[in-house]
């Protein structure tokens, strides 16, 4: 039965692809063990071992789900090895996860970082204490795994099993003993700028072309207005309220809450020519961006 | 508690892709509104922003789902503009979905047109009264919706919570006004020719690279045996009657009831080179076509 | 009411791809005839009519899931001929596909073959007697399909209501008369060579690259270690316990219990331009392998 208040969801997102039997299985096991389990799939085209990407994924959509589903990210490029696998539990839902940083920007509204710095590519985790406001536990309980565990799937062997008796009722506690660290990246805030601009950085590209940036709502509208966007050495002026308000190349607020370049007949990635972790620079109108 | 004798079934229909978390954001919602909910994706794989193949996909599988379930189609251009959304109700089913004419071919069977007419290219949306057997209502009550709603994504702000409460039985009225038009776009009928030939178009391209026609087997059976097919400057002699009895290229009814050209060991669309909206002729053997 | 010990599960295993409306055209028919049915999806991205991917996939996830759920294979390139459609049950699961051999692997324990042979190419299924621990049935009660059945797609007019009526209690023995044969296709061990060495076979390469071979964990284990995998003209020296620890190039024990030849940061198909039906030796270090 599912404990007073926690529903029996689980999640699943992981870079397995849909074109093979890697998710059924976690699937199958998952139902042998919770018959009555809600399985839902966030997604499994994460390009394979992309953290950040499963990161940014796993940010966007857990707020919607209701408070106690477990989440189980499998993006785990080195299942099998001594890396940890985690359970954390915040206020409002429970992650099972390898300690590799996946699960960073979903928890991130709990890490504070010491400082602001400039993004020069992927962010890489660092080991932090377990804030005061999460639990953390290694998955250690193997009466709770499959009698056989492979070294290359976890996903099937612990992750799933794990997240079928958690989902179903099982205390957190009963999965392993409590950590005092795990590993986070941190996407660093925008940095202010001379003359009231600010530097953030596209964190994420949809399937659209979008390009999502690190910027929130908030940072923009203490912006003086009229601002310009900057980025890939293109200016666009003023933000869009919507994308079919939008022309060639727009500015908007995004899904997500923050500072989006979209395109409206296309892919704003490809018209720009631009990655992931590049630069965008927001500015009142006439003043110059700092940096390239 | 499901509405009796309507199944808390609601089905997703987007052009959102399976690699964001923006369809698992929708589910989520679904979830925490409507626990018991059935959510069953039709397909997130739609074109970006191509009505068209929405419609289609709509239409041919609707009449397979249990009557009352609620259909949520999000292919949405003009999402956070003035563009109206709108529930749908039919003796069967219930659509949510922007007013752009996406739900036309899974409501043409409530319409009736002025006449046939050649086809030349995607056909547009008009406005056109509510038939008597159909109801269409305005989605404005806020309540219903999320308690943020972004400019950019209703489906999750706006469509999944009216779904989840209308699929767990909230009578439809609550979600607004009447309206007494909506927009739906016409494919015509196939246009009669001489000597007994019709002439149809193209109107789907499936994942096979099948042509699925709106050229009916009703249609087909009334003209004289042996037809013959001409589309894209070939001639296909006689039907077929399954996949595997054809040759390269073949003509047959579809699954959709529909003639359909299709390919034994590849996709038809690449062997013809042939776009949607091509036409296609159906003639008594030795029967010039009309037109090109 | 599903029967005592039979969970009230489906899963579907098709080429249909996700972009069109086949797929949810079943799960609508499913859920008309059995309301509280668990659907999974296996994969619907086989490569159109490739029945050695389907049987691979099915094989790969079977055992995961509870004992009786009902297994629907779709990959039909006969469909509409009088090929027969079959109803397979094993001591675990039940299995409803066409009968052209994508069931083989899921089975194959249950047969045992004449000999070992070298495999070149795919292997083709051929006639074989219904084993004494398995049942297989014809379906052919018409009273359990959709009332019109279309020449092209079976899987929305007879399995997926077969199914349905299966997963939720419908006996066996309801679908039609027992058959005395079935076809499937053999795998053949790998073969023993001279020096102790073994050759393989690729049988699957995964959305990873991963070449996924027959050769069993066991079968390695009783050659002299170490050992080398040769492939593709590449000797890979050793096995790696795990991805991480391999190098662009690495052996391993795969997931499905056999030997796997994966590249650490990317496709191993691609870096050693190998496909399906690849031989692959296992040798003592320093025994030079048979064969190519």
């Amino acid at each position: 039965m599912p404990l007073r208040g926690r529903p029996n969801i689980v999640t699943l997102l992981t870079d397995f692809g849909a074109s093979d039997g890697y998710v059924a299985a976690m699937k199958g096991i998952i139902l042998s063990l919770n018959p009555t389990a809600t399985i839902v799939d966030i997604t499994h085209d994460i390009p394979p071992q992309d953290i950040h990407a499963a990161a940014f994924v796993l940010s966007q959509c857990v707020a919607s789900f209701p408070s106690g589903a477990v989440h189980m990210v499998v993006v785990d490029p080195e299942v099998g090895t001594s890396r940890r696998a985690l359970a954390i539990a915040t206020p409002d839902a429970l992650f099972l996860a390898p300690d590799n940083g996946v699960v960073s920007l979903a928890l991130s509204r709990y890490f504070s970082w010491p400082g602001t710095r400039v993004l020069a590519g992927p962010p890489h985790p660092e080991r932090r204490p377990v804030p005061p406001s999460l639990r953390a536990l290694a998955i250690e309980n193997q009466s709770l795994f499959l009698s056989t565990v492979s070294h290359t799937f976890h996903g099937r062997d612990v992750f799933a099993p794990v997240a079928a008796h958690l989902a179903s009722g099982v205390p957190l506690d009963a999965v392993g003993p409590p950590v005092a660290d795990l590993n986070v990246f941190e996407v660093p805030n925008p940095l202010p700028q001379s003359g009231g601009a600010v530097t953030g950085w596209v964190v994420h590209i949809d399937r659209f072309g979008n390009l999502i940036t690190n910027v929130p709502e908030g940072t923009i509208k203490a912006i003086t207005d009229p601002v310009e966007v900057v980025l890939g050495g293109i200016v666009i002026q003023g933000l869009s309220r919507t994308y079919a308000e939008g022309g060639q190349l727009m500015a908007l607020i995004g899904s997500h809450g923050c500072l989006e370049v979209a395109s409206r007949n296309g892919s704003a990635a490809k018209v720009l020519g631009i990655e992931r972790w590049s630069p965008v620079h927001v500015v009142p109108q006439g003043v110059k961006p700092a940096g390239r």
